[in-house]
């Protein structure tokens, strides 16, 4: 019998990834292309579908291709479409299983970003085996992905899963959906941003950040100066550890998970957002759920997580 | 064929309420015992299932018994255990569904109060029909059950759905787990008294309430009192309302819920909790999920809500 893969793809504002992979998380072949080179969403779904064409052919029939998994910026699972996304180029609302299913031939499962990196952990990575748990991704913002019951949590219309919006601060940071003092506001790459802007400018503390503007300084510069013991890095990993560990506890106290999983851009800094985090969280926690959660980064390699997660969509959805 | 009937009881810390339900939610005879008499767990599971047993004699074989379901205050449906509960007199751990399963030799399921109301809300109550939805048993203090996909959320280790235990500010009211600033310290019947202390005391407001001394407050008090336009008491289910609204919204963003259905007693204060949460719960609510989550009251008879809700639990159970 021919060995089964599906195609993974992750579109995101500036490009899109894919890849064919198999049931074991092996990434057989991968490309991409430009998103933004797009003027509008039937081309390039056409050139896409294209170029994943042109890869299987080159699989020369060894293998079965199952389905395409796709991981869009605010991709619903109930509908297949991409809707209203601030960082793609084509507004509104975007049919796209609709339009690659008639191009691929093939079933198109579709959802957002942070829920198909908790499919690629619950298949390939840090949650095998487990049946309820939580992915985090920290990149510009913040998203999630809730598995309850070794199922994605959807709720009624397909949203659920937002914890970058829960509230930390009801008169805290502006939030680019409108509101104030979203967990996102504090926790991201911009949050910790504007954490160190607001540490320089509340004391006098020698740092080396201040050397950059809002222009100039990133996450990764913060990143850097704690390496070299900078305390306003220090300071704004531990305050952004706190805020995260503060909201965590409060979703082990929703949904009870045997494990919270940190993805993304912002968790490489590695140490010095795990331990204050881990420490809060535990800190904030209902005494019955006290070192019975586990922290854990992804274990999905980094350049292709995103391909893989998407890919593991068409495995979840033969189940049912 | 004869109908088939589940027992439903509900153990309080006073006392446990036990009836014989049919699956449309007909409480066919009910009756209860003192939990408090009775100076260890055995004593009481033989006493009690003597009496249950008289009742289903009662029905003359015309009824086939399905079943036994349980609500009691930190039960385990995991276990079938009532574990440390604080309001009964019986310690540690009590193999409550076990000892009673051996009595009445019928199948027992056993969960937590909240949970319970939840299944029944789903069977005979508000969220009939619904797959997702939270109910919020507000009382002494504030419990939660979550519906997920039509079944109780319990998660990795059965205690989910703690959200009287979420954090509303980290440095605020001390709560009974040993933690501060929990929903319950401000959302619940013992929460709005110390509301109204706090307002009588950091005002010069002329209040009803000031006739009454910690001891001889009560929340139906502060309702009779809002009834008379009380300001203090109107600006405590205020307050009280937006608290509740916007731990609602933060719960709305997590599992993107069709409804959310309150219940107990302070929700008997009507539009005096529901119109400041309805308000303060859109309010907060990220935009994608404005005016489309119901907020409603409990639709369970309230003399034999919590024994409904204890038998329900044996459907939801042979669905399995």
């Amino acid at each position: 019998m021919k060995k089964e893969v599906a195609v993974g793809i992750d579109i995101g504002g500036t490009n899109t990834d894919f890849g064919i992979v198999d049931k074991e998380g092996n990434c057989i072949s991968n490309s991409s292309i430009k998103t933004d080179k797009f003027k509008d969403a039937p081309a390039f779904v056409e050139a896409l579908s294209e170029k994943i064409k042109l890869q299987i052919k080159l699989l020369k029939g060894e293998f079965r291709v199952k389905g395409v998994g796709v991981g869009a910026p605010n991709g619903n699972y109930f509908t297949g479409n991409i809707e209203f996304a601030p960082n793609l180029k084509w507004k509104g609302v975007i049919h796209l299983a609709d339009l690659l299913g008639k191009r691929m031939k093939l079933p198109v499962v579709l959802t957002n970003d942070a829920n198909a990196a908790a499919i690629g952990e619950m298949y390939y990575g840090a949650a095998k085996g487990m049946k309820h748990f939580i992915v985090i991704t920290i990149g510009t913002g913040l998203g999630s992905g809730i598995v309850v019951n070794g199922e994605l949590l959807y709720g009624h219309d397909g949203f659920a899963g937002e914890l970058g919006h829960t509230i930390v601060y009801p008169e805290g940071r502006m939030c680019g959906c409108g509101r104030k003092g979203c967990l996102e506001t504090y926790v991201s790459s911009t949050g910790i941003k504007r954490t160190v802007i607001e540490m320089l400018n509340n004391t006098n503390e020698p740092s080396i950040l201040r050397n950059f503007n809002e222009t100039t300084l990133t996450s990764k510069k913060i990143f850097s100066a704690a390496q070299k013991n900078d305390k306003i890095a220090l300071d704004a990993f531990e305050f952004t550890g706190k805020i995260l560990g503060m909201k965590l506890a409060d979703a082990i106290a929703f949904s009870s998970p045997e494990a919270i999983i940190l993805f993304g851009g912002l968790v490489k800094a590695g140490k010095y957002i795990f331990i204050p985090t881990k420490k809060y969280m535990e800190y904030y926690l209902l005494p019955i759920f006290r070192n019975k959660v586990k922290l854990l980064p992804s274990a999905l390699k980094n350049e292709n997580a995103a391909v893989l997660g998407a890919a593991a969509l068409v495995w979840t959805h033969q189940k049912k």
